[in-house]
């Protein structure tokens, strides 16, 4: 009997969903759009519809497989409750009690979990990639926000009300930029890809960069892509960026070791696609900002996870995390 | 069977230890001075000397108890180890092997455990204190420094290698004041009693404060009981001493609400003896500082650990920690 577990991914366009085997896997995937219609339970019929299909197909090649659970990524997520709440860039309003809308179309499965999308992405490390064997560890995911996952004692932390792992919003610069969350000076304004975007336009600004190979792109064109493909082609403005960045995360990444003292942190996401580029400064940035007894000792990886389908491996990892907790 | 532990305080000029039963009194308490010669094998014997007369006594008092162990709070104490690792305010050089010491003297004690003083105030807020039937909380205790400890899922969190919890050393501001460990700007230098006094001084440089009650003190004499006497009495930079105190406490618990997303947070220690006027402007910053999703929701609260005791019942505490762990 091969054991199979179904990844869920709730973006703000699509959604996407995967059946994933124990190595991390993907057998079969498929997508619908995340509608702006805002009825959650049309919804939900609309996706458990696309994910029975998806079992039918996977069952007709793999007569003697059997399907454990569902695990969903979802902005907004409490695990606890099963709810996605308020979810700003959703269009269902309020709470919407996702878990028994799902458990309504798939009575026969054990195991259901929903949480957000960095930490599934970190259970994710923990099953199938590199954070495999690890008991405390952290993982950021850069990209339109910062996001993370903590795990404790093998465990994803959750906090007194699921919402913990938001790492992105630690004060790094006292009446800094502007943050969405109507915070300031939050990692997440610095580390994000817009973050980067606005470093790289207070530096032209800084230095009348005219001649930068950035210099030609609007506010809303620039993204930190092309910032990635100057900074190869030497730009100076571009590789101050990727420097900023990295001092910038390095003291988020310092701040979480002083608490947590994880024996790794993840980066996971487009800007760290960069390698070396965002890796050494940042890494050089966290140890200079630790204390003397954390120095030297702190891995700093990147993600194992395959930028594609990690959205969908990560959340197939909440049921194997499930399975293993009820055992 | 009435059952009593035992709690033991390294401190850089006394040792005190105590036997304290499952409620949290002190029945028996004694002192010996933490030697200044080094020699770690006989202080060890000296403590053992002085607790076997506590046990005695206490014996004699109440013949049908029963001592289940040894709970040790210690600077530079290492959880998993059982070590106390170049502690620079102790005489002991390079790794002490604590627990095994100890254990040579008392071989029929099955639970004996070491961690830092801040862990151990935080186990004994949630065996005796306010903390008692909460799964996740942080407790910060101000004094010469400032240490905390991390409770998830009703275990303290010692992270990787033990040194979890240095909550005293994330970054406020960049650049910042000098730390003692070396960093810049950290939480300590700002929020501790010798904090308090920098803030102090620094106003009344701002202002050339003259007429200042505080202003007549050297910065050798200062204490932040004196601080508080003269916030009490309406002096202005003792009253902003506490408002900027509590604006840098309450940016610091935002970092660790957005991180643990904890119930609730204990402050410990000399400085919070102030009360409102270390509280309000603490909480006032925190809410101001805190992600819509964590706002009015997180308590903070003073610890319920008697001060003088706090030392000896936090280290007795990690006695009945594990006796529930091994149960």
């Amino acid at each position: 009997m091969k054991k199979l577990a179904i990844g869920v991914d709730v973006g703000g366009t699509n959604t996407v969903a995967g059946i994933v085997d124990a190595e991390g896997n993907v057998l079969v995937k498929g997508s619908i759009s995340t509608p702006k219609h805002g009825d959650a339970a049309k919804y939900i019929k609309e996706l458990a519809d696309s994910i029975k299909d998806m079992i039918k197909n996977v069952k007709s090649l793999n007569p003697d497989s059997e399907i454990l659970g569902i695990g969903t990524g979802a902005p907004n997520a409490n695990y606890y409750k099963g709810t996605i709440e308020h979810a700003t860039n959703l269009s269902f309003k309020g709470i919407i009690p996702f878990i028994d809308l799902l458990r309504a179309q798939f009575p026969e499965l054990k195991y259901l979990a929903l949480t957000n999308d960095a930490n599934a992405a970190t259970l994710g490390e923990m099953i199938y990639g590199g954070a495999k064997g690890m008991s405390n560890f952290v993982m950021y995911t850069l990209g339109t926000g910062v996001g993370s996952g903590i795990v404790i004692n093998g465990d994803l932390v959750y906090g007194a009300d699921g919402f913990a792992g938001e790492c992105g919003h630690i004060t790094l610069i006292p009446n800094g930029r502007y943050c969405g969350c109507d915070g300031r000076g939050h990692l997440e304004v610095y580390c994000s890809a817009p973050g980067m975007k606005r470093t790289a336009f207070e530096l032209m600004s800084k230095y009348n960069a005219t001649d930068s190979l950035l210099a030609d792109k609007s506010f809303n064109e620039l993204d930190s892509k092309m910032i990635y493909d100057a900074a190869v082609a030497g730009d100076k403005v571009a590789l101050e960026v990727f420097e900023l960045t990295g001092h910038y995360l390095g003291m988020g990444l310092a701040d979480t070791v002083h608490i947590l003292s994880p024996e790794a942190i993840f980066l996971f996401g487009g800007p760290t696609a960069a390698g070396d580029y965002i890796f050494k400064p940042t890494i050089a940035s966290m140890e200079s900002h630790l204390m003397p007894v954390f120095k030297n000792k702190i891995k700093v990886l990147p993600s194992k996870l395959k930028l594609g389908d990690a959205a969908i491996v990560g959340a197939s990892a909440l049921v194997w995390k499930e399975v293993e907790k009820q055992q």
